[in-house]
């Protein structure tokens, strides 16, 4: 299989992370996304919506979406567990997963695409034609990523990892959207969280973190 | 258990309809989300994000967010399939299920919430304190839910349902974004869109559209 990815983009990185502890690997095709290649003719016909990752496995089979490709992995290769392995374990760590994204991850993007001035015309990502940057977009962003620190440096107070005493998708989730919150949209982790700074430096410890 | 629920809104109905495919029901606890029921410390300390759909478990565990409590219903009451049934079709339908949730609910959500008078201060869902509304982010919204009417148009038209042959989360998701934006975001299908009008009227025929 191959994996259309791009380095610094928190979304690859996060399928990247994914792959590495699982031991997978695969052929990668790097795209730049700001120069456009996620949008030329050759990549929409692979994925019209032309967002990394994209998985292609050997038969052709597309799949794209950063948690679809996961969980392909985490069904085809299912040790270490990443996604629970129960009804409720499951449920928790996919409900965790999605707080990360809904509530970090997606400001931390609202915050650096409508401030970065070479996305002064693409507002929001993929096959979607000019989208102006939306400035109040980008403030409101950096005010849900200070929210989202606080809020996990009190979730963190009692539990080693994202959803409990697992390292799982979420801390995965968690770690890109946070390293991208502090480069690309200059959000990094304030120094009175302390429990997010100690969860920070022990999943940047783990191998796979270098993915 | 017990599903604390929001006529109304699409999210809770996503999983009323989840469990009326499952043959499922449980007690509903209905909270205003205008008037702020879901902002009372007595719910938040249920869920401290304030967000509906929570499904509260009888020994007490507490499951938000609306894919995760409908992965514990699929796990929980696999039969009939309706987030797949191997690797690669879990992954298909999870991609799909979050086309519908990024290009169409998400924007349906940002049309509504900032331009609903009632909204003005609330400009994002949940627990997180006066957001102001962004008049030029329901522009967008309406403008991204154009794109995602035609392409969910092109897609439909050599395919009966939207993550391909099986009705699953993805046609729920679908279902309840579009009513959604019909209702609350004046965004009806465009008479120009054929195939997305021909799969809506068999998906609201169904028994659990009514849920």
């Amino acid at each position: 299989m191959k994996l259309f990815d791009t380095n610094g983009a928190p979304n690859p990185r996060r399928v990247r992370i994914f792959m590495a502890e699982k031991g997978v690997d695969c052929e990668k095709v790097e795209l730049n996304i700001v120069k456009g290649d996620n949008l030329t003719d050759e990549f929409l016909s692979i994925n019209p919506r032309g967002m990394m990752p994209t998985l292609q496995l050997d038969d052709g089979t597309v799949i794209d979406e950063t948690v679809a490709i996961c969980r392909y992995i985490e069904e085809s290769h299912p040790e270490p567990a990443l996604m629970g392995t129960d009804a409720v374990s499951k449920a928790q760590v996919e409900s965790r997963q999605r707080h990360m994204e809904w509530d970090g991850l997606l400001p931390a993007m609202e915050a650096f695409r409508n401030s970065f001035p070479g996305f002064a015309s693409r507002g929001l990502g993929g096959n979607v034609g000019d989208v102006p940057a939306i400035n109040e977009l980008a403030e409101r962003g950096k005010a849900s990523l200070e929210r989202f620190y606080n809020r996990l440096n009190d979730e963190l107070s009692d539990q080693q990892y994202i959803a409990g005493d697992n390292f799982t998708i979420a801390d995965i989730t968690a770690l890109c959207t946070i390293d991208f919150a502090a480069g690309a949209a200059r959000m990094p982790i304030p120094d009175s969280c302390a429990n997010v700074r100690r969860w920070h430096e022990a999943v940047s410890a783990r191998d796979s973190a270098k993915a």
